[in-house]
């Protein structure tokens, strides 16, 4: 009995967790679809018009979310080996925030903070992708912004100064009628113009500040080569590492071989 | 006679599908100004003030185009060998719908949908280009890009997500009052404002909703830097690809050496 | 005489056409100092409130100077050798278009044409920095932007078959409500959308309307990496090409020697 | 006495200058929030609503402030060897800026100027970063950007030319209805779209207007492409040089070999 019990508890185990066999593949897919769901009818309660005309339905598809949650995070405990560890850990957190907000809903009324948390399932899709193949390629995106930290972090703090003080300059210029009624204002409108948004519900109407503006968008304009070049050439790097290694050919001493040969491509000489 | 009738059309085949002799090249041009004046008569007529003036003079250069189409479409079908692959093909579909809107409207008068159909003609553009030389340079960046097809889709996820969440942000922090009426809306804000577009139909009001604005226009300015990494590493790649070449080793047939290489890096062999 | 005459013409030729004499470098800046000042005079009269202020001053400023710009123009006419070919070649007739305005204006009255025709006397300015040292630079730039030509072309054609076809489905899903009231216009916002500017003069009012919108604005971030990776690799691929040359050592054959190097950097052996 | 005073003074040198030690750690640390801490005062002072109703919380801040700065202020010229030197430098200009304001507002009231001064304060943070570690990053930064500085004013220049000229154009198509009232104006509006900002505060109306902004627009987000390629093949190449050391030959003293370079490429002496 116990043997058959753990059979039973290692291939639903085998079905949550990974993904492998087809049935896991399967239970992913159902999963996805249902997280998707879940955030689209997140979103249409949120327009007004619709939730007022589809109130009900908006309802009968929250608890039956709500209840596959439910079904999906007690076979989880069920089926793993240290269920404290599971409960505690990230996507364990995730998956009972992800589940919980429509029974709290029944005692408080549907607060807007329970929106947030329910927006917070769209974190459950990426527990799906992350066993899907695709992975690498943004390990790849994610080592190269974290080798270019360090320029990044610079670049950011001298947008930050730039914005600081050119904002400043501007709320001196331009004053409360255009629109800089403050500091932090102009600060928040001297970003909109750096980062090349332009919104334009705040615009300077004097002379000398739409000069300053001008100088602002061309700086702007031109520092976001900035950012590019850095991550380019690390991205740049980065792929020529992996192509090619740095072993050197004990007859001639040439480098950079494709990472698969096996004689110098200048000499000929056998490289092992 | 019969030589001669596939005479005839074997001079009309190569003036209608082929661009080598000067009568296809002539060809090729007449029917690019045909399409490019059929187009510029669509955009005309969608403008109101000019229907209105211009009507009869747009009904008969529609009509004429119409005429002129005709008789391409039906010669290109009797001079291919295989008339029923030509019309199920994609060019094929194309001619026929490019052909048709005005016959159609003589039944059903001249309803939107024949604008979106008539439009679809600027598709027949490509094939006359797709003669042109430069095709091979569009081959090279269509090769880029779909080389970093999965860093884009990462890159493109990453951004979903991003809106997905600090869009439901804002529509908390923000509210109706200043145009964040709904979560969709607050997504499309949130894309707005992370591509550095920036309409300023919707703009954040608060202090908080400004100052989380302003993270996304750097988060925006600075992501830029990444489909821009991931596409200029793929081209630099490609152009260092061309200077290895495709010759094949007589040994082991390993390929994609040096232009310089003089023996093979797979297997020792001399290449000449 | 004729001699002592020649002398003259030479010695003025020199301060007029070279930068090479501290004279004919003074020559230069002093004419740099007023074609920037006419140009500033033509900027400030186009500001009504300037021009009915200071209606005076600018006669004053613009007779003058028409006055030194004549004068120039004769002596550069006289001391030049071919003086057809001067007056017909292209800084030749840039200099007489830029002396004229003002005379003719003496006939026809201020007109608004006129305006643009003294704007041109920026042109007047390349020639004088033709003359200065960092042109190098820019023609490195000219040739990176002549090499990825093709590609450029391929790039242009597809962003605005993109901005055609969004721009007419635009039209049918929006309508004139929003603003999208003829063809031409949805294409003129689909691409102030897809260049990222965003001016927010028309904007999508319907979901799906703001769905498409969403898309092209995401495609437009996208796509922006295109031109840049086309600039970037033919820089960074002529700036390999000047720093190295594609000399092979005799001895090992390895290449890619720096231009000044004298010795293969691998096995010591001389290049020469 | 004399011995005491020195290693008194020598200590809190130390401490004040240097960040080696715990405690000048702690010192730079403190410094750093405090003058966070008076910039946020500053800006929050700028805000009206704020600055009626917590005035006088505003004035202690201020004031405690300042007299902090005093204090230290006063112990940086105690500290140092040559006080004089240090009054008249760089930092101990904005050192002195920075204290002075609250003293000279007793005698002159609050006036706007002072606000520009106080928020001078920014730039003595870059002191205490100066002292981290992530400096090196930023100097590579910006021996990119002064590499490629000739390359950057062509770019500019063009720019400029571009704008002054469309802006001209435009001003002579649209006319003062559409907010095109004068040169300067219509090329500030050029240089907002050029730079893909895009307020929407001046907009074209009418179609030529529309087409002209077009190319202004596909121009700027074309010509993006150049300062991100300038930047990027500049950092591709410094991060290059750094895999070529500066080893010098011990024959002819020629150095940039690469890493694993065994013979000097100048003269093929052996390196070790």
């Amino acid at each position: 009995m116990k043997e058959k019990e753990r059979n039973w508890k290692e291939k639903l185990h085998e079905i949550i967790y990974e993904a492998d066999t087809p049935a896991g593949k399967n239970f992913d897919i159902v999963l996805l679809i249902l997280i998707l769901s879940s955030l689209i009818v997140v979103m249409l309660e949120s327009v007004e018009d619709f939730r007022i005309q589809y109130q009900e339905w908006i309802n009968i598809a929250e608890w039956l979310i709500t209840i596959l949650f439910s079904i999906e995070y007690i076979l989880r405990i069920v089926t793993v080996n240290k269920p404290l560890r599971y409960v505690f850990s990230f996507y364990g957190l995730i998956d009972f925030v992800s589940t919980i907000p429509k029974y709290v809903s029944l005692f408080f009324g549907g607060a807007n903070v329970l929106i947030a948390v329910r927006i917070l399932r769209l974190l459950r899709v990426f527990r799906i992708l992350k066993l899907a193949r695709f992975i690498g390629e943004s390990n790849l995106l994610i080592k190269a912004i974290r080798a270019s930290r360090a320029k990044i972090s610079v670049f950011l703090l001298a947008v930050i100064s730039i914005a600081v003080i050119l904002g400043t300059v501007m709320y001196l210029i331009e004053g409360p009628e255009a629109g800089f009624t403050s500091i932090p204002r102009s600060i928040y409108w001297t970003i909109v113009t750096l980062t090349t948004v332009g919104y334009g519900d705040i615009a300077p109407q004097t002379s000398w500040g739409q000069f300053i503006a001008s100088v602002v968008m061309i700086l702007g304009y031109g520092i976001i080569a900035v950012p590019t070049g850095i991550v380019t050439s690390e991205l740049t790097r980065q792929d020529k590492d992996i192509r090619t290694n740095t072993q050197s050919c004990r007859n001639c001493g040439n480098e950079r071989h494709y990472n698969k040969a096996e004689f110098c491509h200048q000499c000929g000489t056998n490289l092992h």
